[in-house]
């Protein structure tokens, strides 16, 4: 295998990036609507873009003390052979690397919002006409997203690759697409929850306007808080599992012995662009006719990509003549995370018993609904730990026996998992742009027909979103479980042996350590939602108490100051976070050593997997159950069960949206300071 | 150190035993009150009785089916030296070890229980006349259960161990000891919570009387459940974590090379039995002068326990001339294990920030207060986790540094914590037995007066409470770190060397499967409270829809039924926890081998102990924060802010008193029978 894949590779990625303009500039000629409902999402695009400013600002700032820290300490060449020579070549690399990263990311992020900016107010517009129409653009939307994305993945990778040769200076540029990543999430899911809460709080429940009302203040930064969350937050997202399973798999294949032409190490950049090529091929299947079901249009799209995905990696394997072990790890990865999300589905559809008891038992109380929810919660764990433990240990065998080492599969089967992506994204960038389609045209007065269409397609999205999440969260398991035995590969080739066993105490400690971070990171960035929730419920009181004539409906609302208060709020809560997943690693490393952070990583990825898969479905399975008595079942809108359901749905809001999905990068982001850091812990270590 | 400590230790288990007897008879010797009331408590007591034999009908069963399938497997000794022989001898011993630790326990709780549903109508009566009397009358009635407990635990382990001469029958018989604690804990959860829940939807909710009303078919049940619930199972627990430390330094102490005398392995039964006498003198030293403040006299039993406990063993370690760490870890277990109760009380206790923040926010409806407790919930963890470090890694060093073995530190810091049960738990027994007089001053209708002083007592009980809490969590832990490392022991001397390193992916797959199953069982059994829950609601409809006299007070509701229902339902609910806590592990073990069985008791451990502490914590957090509510801040009783406190205290109940507490016992039962079965997996395992 030489580099001219490499160069395919570049050529995908920017072929995919293409038709993710292509659909940019064809969502923008698209109707932009009556004049009111462009007023109203010109307010929603000043908002996001404020949000984005200050966002990437800051990122920006942190990003660049980030990048000097690391030029200096990798210029020292510190804990390896000739380190204490001032090597800024070699600093300045390794900064670049993460700046690039850290760029190409924000990148992804920013051209998600940029097309659902757009898109919302023109699905709204379309639905109008036809449910079909509006289907098309929403999923030509997501795709941007999800094309943007992929692309924009292996020409980083590919490019830093081909500069240096050094799967390492990938691991910068891995690090700075999650450690942004991260970030994105977790501000963009305090924002959008603390704007959801406090506009409803105030709105619905104290002067009884309806949700989505233009006369309440916070509607802007709500409907903002949908686009920065769910689009620009899940973008970077998956960008950074994306990234870091191939970058674990490069790093394995690095410190391979027999390595001819550095093909294990480049194999996963090959893997990525078959994976472009059948997503670009399997999106043009998800084409609904009049009349027909835009749920199994989704799933279609899913099923084609993996076959032919499939096919091409078959091809590949068999014409290349490589380790069949290879297609097995791909082929286990693909399945499991197709079965562990279709699983996920069976406990936040409202087809299932999970969803129908809890709504049943809500005419009790919203006591039980989040008793019963929280436990459905906890049993949802269970397939999906039994799919990912079935993936690690097939492909780790099926690897070992063939001679490439068992952990390249476990790695491989990751990559498998994400190749992908594109599809995946695509499919699921749709939900929040319909999403907001639906708010615009209730701000907009567009009628009760297109906002019914909008729930139906919404609805639609709800399986494909639900089958992304389990997906999302096994893949970044079976990333973080390779960038795990990365960490260890890395810390060896210093010369230290570690054994990361359970039977030494510090590793035990480190396990500890490790464990409670998960539900230290999610506890803080939920008690920012309700604490910054509080600061803008009194803005809002503030407004209708100062000038009557918003109530009145004779003026409007300062629906930039609730943006701007959501803003700042989540960046100053991001702070703590932050430390959190690049500091507390460090910190352990440092005094405990290297067994020890082994130890820690092993932990947070436990625990992480763990909180990651309960807040996710139980907060899926509380909306829907919610949704399900609004259909009109156990006494509908309005009755004692619903009034738990909207309790169990506002309860499971932070858990799903804010805290549970940014656990799965905060542990990539974990993993890849250590396994960067590596050498100097390796070096300098008090334990 | 001669067998001479090992019958001091069985003397002063007879004195303990001795004291609690006498106590016992003192307490029944109180006047127990009005005609009136005498009849509601001799309901309470046949409706306790009636749930005992029950249960201990249905665990005896299990007790001799496990017995049998004990003595088959050790008279064939599998897997030793020598397999294959019959030798009914040793299968006996093993079968009987495990009967009489599963008797002992099955005592401890049944005399808890005994002097319980005498205690609580005469606490109630002596309200009547002072606070002091009362809090006098509970408090010993607390300490029968405490002194009983750590008397049988020491006799039992000590005649064992005399008979046997070998550490791993005592290792049976805490497995027994142990596998009835869970299933009195969990039983006792699931039906407490049952008719605590029933009770309040039905009667508060539905047809509007006020709790505790005679007229509530449920709540005879009801008060029953706190009883079994709080008293049986809360006494089997602590007994389980007693024994289960002191079994892992008798067995890690007999793989010792330089063992004279087999001190090493005697030293926790020694350190037992100074607790037990440090404890009954400390005992003494709680008391209050008229209008004395009852809280701070458990506490100061508590820290003068301490204090003599500390006393007896710096004697002890430098008269006999001991191995200076055994003192360092004794301490720091003592000590951690105080600082972390304390630690705990700051996340329960109205005075401090978190119970303050979600009693405020409350005001904003129920889901805020899950949010925002349910977060605090999370961050409590962590000071109890630092907590457990600190204390192992510190005795494991020390310990190491002076040539004893480390893992023997953490072990003796657990027994340590432990020694002074005797106090702790009676601090804690007092608490239910107060709420319990609370109950039946309502029903009997004693006044105004009776009830605020009953209050009173509670309010003085919760401290105690929450620090025996984090107390018996982290004790726990530590407990189960020192069995997890008396495993690895276990299963060396079969001569196969095991590393439980992380980087085995088949030790990771262990690890994964045992860190859902603490998660997994909360949900078994929260689900089977709600369950059981709805089919109690449909018999007390049912009773007062076909007896209409008992609504008007003419007629007196089927008591006996509603107990009934809940018992049965309760031991149903059990058949799936207990296949998870016995067979699972060995499961695990037979298929994947005993490396991946260490990494599944290490997987267990880490979210066993972050489920115990966030469930307990969190549950904790909310009922105080409604006590906080109910006294008159954010609005009072009948605010919105009360309101959404209540929910939060539902939702707490199941969490604080069902999953939560089970949780220790769970993972200490999966590391006893993994040790016990260690050298059979090592014979036999398919990996």
């Amino acid at each position: 295998m030489s580099d001219i894949w490499i160069y395919v590779g570049v050529i995908a990625g920017f072929i995919s990036i293409g038709v993710a303009l292509f659909l940019f500039y064809w969502v923008k000629k698209q109707d932009p609507g009556s004049a009111k409902a462009q007023e109203v999402a010109s307010w929603i695009k000043a908002g996001a873009r404020s949000y984005l400013k200050r966002l990437y600002t800051a990122l920006g700032i942190l990003a660049v003390i980030i990048g000097i820290i690391i030029s200096i300490i990798f210029s020292l060449h510190l804990g390896e052979a000739g380190g204490g020579e001032f090597d800024l070549t070699n600093g300045l690399k390794m900064a670049g690397a993460f700046i690039f990263g850290a760029l190409c990311s924000s990148i992804a992020g920013y051209m998600g919002m940029g097309v659902a900016v757009e898109a919302n107010v023109r699905t709204a517009t379309a639905a109008k006409e036809s449910l079909n129409k509006a289907f098309r653009l929403s999923f030509y939307a997501g795709s941007v997203m999800g094309l943007a994305m992929v692309g924009l993945a292996v020409i980083g990778m590919s490019v830093i690759f081909l500069l240096t040769r050094e799967a390492e200076a990938v691991l910068g540029f891995s690090f700075g697409a999650s450690t942004l990543a991260l970030l994105a999430k977790a501000g963009g899911g305090i924002y959008t929850k603390t704007a959801d809460i406090a506009a409803d709080l105030v709105g619905k429940v104290e002067v009884g306007i309806p949700e989505d009302d233009p006369r309440n203040p916070a509607v802007v930064a709500d409907n903002v808080g949908d686009n920065v969350g769910d689009v620009a937050g899940m973008g970077a997202d998956i960008f950074d599992s994306y990234v870091a399973s191939a970058v674990a798999v490069m790093l394995l294949g690095s410190t391979m012995a027999n390595n001819p032409n550095q093909q294990y190490t480049i194999l996963p950049l090959v893997i990525c662009t078959l994976g472009i090529v059948a997503s670009l091929i399997g999106i043009q299947f998800v084409r609904v006719k009049e009349n027909g079901r835009p749920g199994a249009a989704l799933n279609r799209g899913t099923i084609i990509t993996c076959i032919i995905f499939g096919a091409f990696m078959v091809a590949l394997v068999l014409l290349g003549k490589m380790n069949l072990s290879i297609l097995w790890s791909t082929l286990i990865g693909l399945v499991v995370g197709v079965i562990i999300g279709f699983t996920s589905d069976y406990y936040t559809s409202d087809q299932y018993k999970p969803v129908n008891e809890t709504a049943k038992v809500s005419g009790s109380g919203a006591a039980i609904t989040i008793i019963t929810g929280f436990s459905y919660g906890l049993v949802s764990i269970v397939p999906s730990i039994i799919g990912i433990i079935i993936a690690m240990v097939l492909s780790f065998y099926l690897s070992e026996a063939s001679g490439l080492g068992g952990v390249y599969g476990i790695g491989i089967s990751a990559v498998g998992m994400l190749a992908i992506s594109g599809m995946i994204v695509s499919a699921d960038a749709y939900g929040p742009i319909v999403d907001n389609a639906r708010g615009i045209s209730e701000m907009a007065d567009m009628g009760q027909e297109v906002i019914d269409r909008a729930d139906i397609l919404d609805s639609a999205g709800n399986t494909a979103k639900a089958i992304t999440k389990g997906f999302s969260i096994s893949a970044a398991a079976l990333t973080v479980l390779a960038l795990f035995a990365a960490y260890a590969e890395v810390i060896e080739k210093t010369g230290i042996t570690i054994s990361i066993s359970l039977r030494d105490p510090l590793v035990v400690a480190g396990v500890l350590a490790g464990a409670m971070t998960p539900p230290l990171f999610s506890a803080l960035t939920m008690l920012s939602v309700t604490h910054n929730a509080f600061d803008m419920i009194e803005e809002i009181r503030g407004q209708f108490r100062d000038n009557p004539g918003i109530l009145a409906g004779t003026a409007l609302p300062d629906y930039e100051k609730c943006v701007g208060l959501a803003a700042q709020g989540a960046l100053t809560s991001l702070i703590l976070p932050a430390f959190l997943a690049v500091g507390f690693p460090l910190i352990i490393g440092f005094i405990l050593g290297p067994n020890a952070l082994g130890g820690f990583l092993g932990g947070s990825i436990f625990t992480g997997v763990i909180f990651a898969l309960l807040m996710s479905n139980a907060g899926g399975l509380w909306d829907n159950s919610k949704k399900f008595i609004e259909s009109g079942q156990y006494g509908g809108v309005g009755s004692e069960a619903h009034k738990a359901g909207v309790v169990g749905d506002t309860v499971g809001d932070p858990f799903k949206d804010t805290a549970g999905p940014s656990l799965n990068t905060l542990i990539t982001v974990m993993s890849l300071v250590s396994s960067l850091f590596a050498p100097v812990i390796a070096a300098f270590h008090l334990f």
